[in-house]
């Protein structure tokens, strides 16, 4: 038996939730004490406006006084409704596939035993009776719906967050860079927090509450909490291409007219994309992002949950040692909050230079501490030697093992963001050589660019192949998905210094937009490009843990069918394999041209308003903001639907009609396939972004020769990033959702396609 | 048994492979009578010049005369000795890699019974005694050599061909275009039916002279004749390699600076890439695919009669059911021949116009007939029942399950040709939307070019899963294997019509650098948009067969490994499909690399050039050709080598170290995710070459308002057709040539693997 008790187990899961979302709650003062109005000014309208808190005895300088402020306000609150009103509208759009969605899970299910309420034996100890499929079908809709409102809720959260503190942060700015950083840096933090302790929180309570029913059938209980899996990737799959398209149509479009034809900065006012393009980034980057990661927690717990029911352990009603994965998330809350207050408090950023090592920092600050709380966890939670179910067979493992099992995935995520940093930020060759490809012009930019993210891959790959080996060996599929759950433990501080980019960014465009001095500027572009690379990392770290959890589900779903082998060589599972492989490449082309055909009309729009509207470039008239806004409103809800249709349908369609083989096949390949697609379109964009940001910030020799903005290689620089947006923020991170959402709809609706699955086949017979 | 007696079928390939040749030979007789040089000129140096032939009666225009003929019999000769020069460089340089790697295929399978000379049981008729294993390592490396010469000689012969049909064809232009075109089609056809027939003649003869030794051991016979697969596969990719870095850093050299920079048109003869660029075509173009279709064709045969060895007829020694590869080849020749008439002499090429559909309508014509061919050599050669081996289980297929299996490959070709055509011609909205897209930049340009690809593989991904599922429901792998050859059946069609493109782009070059009016460059230009479609149509049709022949290959390889399945759920075959499905992207970002690269040289060189030879910009001096066709050759020897190491060494790395399992998990993987690469590279780049002609041609409405040549339209057309320059003729057909390679090498070498591979995990056990 474990050391840990069952009632210690019941008390130390939620604690830890709590304790994060107090921790979050924390953060958000601090940020909350900045000011975003200095005096008895007027501000209606705007819920965040804060009056009072320190004195502002500390600010550097003059230029930026009262009015700038103010001008950051409202900006602020330009975004924040903005993107607001976005989600929401975006939100009214996903309620309806909820419920759609929701009574397709039930009907499946339901009718796998023709909705009959009779108790079942049990699947894996026959000797028991389990509850009746129909109320499996209940419960996983409910579990569905529960993840989907969790997943909606943290995108949403997130976004509000995010909206706070840009503006803060910017204001900061004025006061020192440190200060900027830790304001936008706390504000990833509350994001991180609370999405990582919600997320915890959710799934527990709903464990608990589902058992009232389930009792002693873990089985049935632990198969139904699987759709809150497929709830929070399902809605992540939307906000990701929805925002995505969105962020980028306004971008490429904003970028395409202002930077290209009319020679003004990026952010500048006068440009009637910009706020679109502000927006853009709160929805696309932060929403998206954080369903996105919150999707891949849920899914690499219950893949985890789900494999440990049918251990011994599960088998064995170990409550403990059956909430193993839930405890290393628990110590991966406390094991991040230590790491941020090492940003935050024991260090102080002074210079510029500072910001990037210290965002490092923070990856293997809380991988060296978490690999300690792993131990701890492995050793205290689980009993010392127990039996995993494996395609059939029994497989004997130790606790030690497991710590290897999850030690090897939160490392691997490690070293997946180092190489990605290495491919991604300006500091190394890599970059530079992208930078140095500009003096022949765009095209060896893109050719070179390419490359770079095609080379990016080898690395990472080889990362998870280990992993995969390592854990698979050791602990069967369990071993999976504790190393995927391994590689998110630190979620805490892998989104908080993922929000802190787009946080960043947005402080940068705001002090733009305020016409603040250049050195405020200055300042707010430093963190913008450390931002850029975080967010790299971010992604590399989204799509490798989303490599782990889908071949963790994907282990699952195969159990749950009743297969127990995936034969290549059978031509049924052949086909899948080829046609799963091509889906990461139809829907890219899906969201490229979603991406483009938006941009183009964003383009037309703004060249209209600068051709019509007199005194626009002079800065003497506004523009029309909401118009853009609208564009890209429209364009991204529209769009989003056939992506989001394909990733849905395909599991649903191949089951159904080709049967789990194919489907099986279908799922490898889309994961092998998918994820070579993903991490070398993320990388080619971010490598491009900051190859321009190279030849902007023209701090080397070298950089200066290509320089300064406007020159030859500046502009070759300029296509490629607008080539890298849709690449890098929008097919590349909705692929990773691609990849785990196809299989882990498959394990939720598994015991359909194992009774009624495969038609075709059948009818041809 | 068969109705076609052994006898009968002995006499039967020889003679369609010597019928093949004599219409080869016939074609080249025919475009031969067309003279370089219009009176007694003189003409010292030139092998190919040719006094006499037809009185010049029908020149339609005086502007063009004998002095303008002499300039490109010069530009010919420049180009031919160039190509000539560079292919025997890099022969040498393969000659040193035929000697090493032969020595390690003599070694690896000679140590399987450790050298021993005594006879062994066979594996598949254990009562029957079979020869030694060393004898299959000697005979395999022999059929190793044979491939390699026969694939050399298939790329030379093609090149001398070309590089002697470009001038005469743009000689040809002056009396009008269905001169040119037939002058083009037939020299194309002259390389299409020698390498067909070349190519059967001598497996057919390799076949006989090792059965002097094996007599009745076919097991052994048809195990060792797969090294001929190995050999043409091996010197395919050096040559689709080293001419695709060739012709590419020439090509982007030339166009970055000639079209980009100094507003010259292509093929200015005052550019100094312009000779390396034409002989590219011809070294890259003509011989890398040359060698390429070849290699597919030769593994596709040796898959087949591998398979077949051990089917019933092999054990029975029943030579015409056996030799059924060859009788589909054989037959192929023969109905290629009456396609080619069509052409060439039953209708007549009137107008523009009428090119791309006379070159579509060879398609349909040699696929319909063809099809009647199979059923012809399905019904005469193959017993009307028969058992093939299928991992372990016998399996009953009838004669007309083969038809099945060789037309659903046909048809499938036909589709995959025809979707091509769909994405990559200007004729249709895809190209046309890319095209549109420049109107906002090149940005949005390579956005829909890439997303182009990205869909265009959609459609031939379905068609080989049909392919793949009919042909191996009903024959295994054995149905595999022909359904490849099927596609590959009508070779001396598609590559006539392949090497066409080459020839009408090479003689559009001469015709501009001999300073020929420009009626006479419509003309060729008309012919070189054409070959630009069936350049993109072959592309498909190598890549779709590479697919079915390496499944073919991989099956072969399973079988021989004493593999019964290869389950996706065992760890080492899973970490084998992951860092398979990555090999495309290291592979790709090693040949793009190499291309940018190059061309960056290549820029310097013509940018130095500009500046510092007086004269040359007003055409009063000649440029140093010389300097250039040095850079494309030293970079093109030099960066073959890794790419190449990458594809060879892989199989043996993994198989030594991993096993066989990882091994198998590799080539799967490798080639699902290839597949997908491969096509969407050589189709974005076909469309962005064909969106780029789509503005300059300016023939529609449409096409005018993105116009003229120079306009902004025009010039981000540029940059995306330079991006396409190595993804289409670089990457993306050397990437089939990876994918079949790594099968066949491993199918080969697979006794070695079975016996002894695996070290890695034997040492960690």
């Amino acid at each position: 038996m474990a050391k840990l008790g069952d009632a210690l187990t019941e008390v130390l899961i939620p604690l830890a939730a709590v304790i994060g979302i107090g921790f979050a709650v924390l953060q958000w003062i601090l940020v909350s004490r900045i000011r975003l109005s200095s005096g008895p000014v007027e501000k209606n309208g705007r819920p965040e406006n804060l009056v009072g808190g320190e004195p502002e005895e500390d600010e550097e300088e003059g230029v930026d006084g009262p009015a700038s402020v103010i001008k950051c306000a409202e900006i602020q609150s330009a975004i924040s409704i903005g993107a607001t009103s976005f989600l929401i509208t975006e939100y009214k759009y996903l309620a309806v596939f909820m419920v759609i969605f929701g009574v397709i899970i039930f009907l499946f299910l339901g009718s796998v035993k023709g909705f009959s309420k009779d108790s079942q034996p049990c699947t894996y100890s026959k000797d028991r009776m389990c509850k009746p499929a129909v109320a499996n079908a209940a419960f996983s809709t409910l579990a569905f719906l529960l993840g989907s409102l969790t997943s909606v809720l943290s995108g949403f959260l997130g976004m509000k967050i995010a909206t706070y503190a840009n503006a803060r942060t910017t204001v900061e700015a004025r006061k020192g860079v440190g200060r900027a950083f830790i304001a936008a840096f706390r504000s990833g933090a509350v994001m991180g927090f609370l999405l990582a302790a919600n997320g915890l929180l959710v799934l527990y309570i709903s464990i608990n509450l589902f058992k009232i029913y389930y009792g002693d059938d873990w089985e049935g209980l632990y198969e139904s909490i699987t759709g809150y899996g497929l709830g929070g990737s399902s809605m992540a799959l939307f906000g990701r291409v929805g925002g995505g398209i969105y962020t980028k149509a306004a971008d490429v479009g904003a970028d395409l007219v202002g930077k290209v034809e009319r020679n003004i900065p990026e952010d500048d006012p006068r440009n009637p994309a910009v706020i679109a393009d502000n927006v853009g980034d709160n929805v696309g980057d932060i929403a998206g992002m954080g369903s996105d990661l919150f999707g891949s927690y849920a899914e690499s717990s219950c893949a985890a949950l789900f494999v440990g029911s049918i251990s011994s352990f599960g088998i064995d009603h170990n409550f403990s040692a059956m909430s193993y994965p839930l405890l290393i998330s628990s110590m991966g809350i406390i094991v991040c909050l230590f790491t941020t207050l090492v940003a935050t408090d024991f260090f102080e950023i002074k210079s510029v230079k500072q910001i990037e090592p210290s965002l490092k920092w923070q990856l293997v600050i809380s991988t060296v501490l978490m690999t300690g709380g792993i131990a701890i966890v492995s050793f205290v939670a689980l009993p010392s030697k127990f039996t995993l179910f494996n395609f059939g067979e029994d497989k004997t493992v130790k606790n030690w093992h497991l710590f290897f099992c999850v030690s090897v995935g939160l490392w691997a995520g490690l070293i997946i963001g180092y190489v990605t940093e290495y491919f991604t930020s300006n500091a190394y060759r890599p970059v530079q050589a992208v930078a140095d490809s500009c003096r022949t012009g765009a095209a060896t930019n893109v050719i070179f660019g390419l490359a770079l993210g095609y080379k990016s891959v080898i690395v990472p790959i080889f990362a998870i192949a280990i992993a995969i080996y390592v854990s698979f060996s050791l602990a069967s599929m369990y071993g999976i998905a504790v190393a995927a759950l391994g590689m998110l433990s630190t979620i805490a501080t892998g989104l908080s210094i993922d929000a802190y980019g787009p946080i960043s960014d947005n402080a940068g465009g705001i002090a733009e937009m305020a016409g603040m001095s250049r050195k405020i500027r200055e300042r707010t572009d430093a963190l913008d490009s450390a931002g850029n690379t975080t967010a790299a990392i971010g992604k590399g770290f989204a799509i490798g843990s989303a490599a782990l959890v889908s071949l963790a589900l994907f282990g699952a779903f195969v159990s749950r069918a009743g297969i127990d082998f995936v034969n290549v060589l059978s031509p049924k599972v052949f086909i899948g394999l080829m046609v799963g492989a091509m889906l990461p490449y139809w829907f890219s082309a899906m969201t490229m041209r979603s991406v483009g055909s938006a941009a183009l009309k964003m383009v037309e729009e703004v060249r209209r308003q600068f051709n019509t509207i007199p005194g626009l470039m002079e800065g003497t008239t506004k523009p029309d903001y909401a118009t853009c806004v609208k564009i890209s409103t429209d364009a991204s809800l529209r769009k989003m639907i056939p992506p989001g249709a394909l990733v849905m349908l395909t599991p649903l369609i191949a089951g159904t009609f080709f049967g789990v083989e194919t489907l099986a096949g279908v799922l490898a390949g889309a994961l092998v396939s998918g994820v070579q697609v993903a991490i070398s379109a993320s990388n080619t964009g971010g490598a491009w972004d900051n190859a321009k940001k190279y030849i902007e910030a023209g701090v080397s020799e070298h950089a200066k020769t290509l320089g300064p903005k406007g020159s030859d290689p500046h502009k070759a620089a300029v296509v490629g990033d607008t080539i890298g947006d849709p690449l890098k923020d929008t097919s590349g991170p909705s692929l990773n959702i691609l990849v785990k959402l196809m299989a882990v709809e498959s394990l939720v609706l598994a015991p359909f396609f194992a009774a009624h699955g495969g038609l075709l086949f059948k009818w041809f017979r």
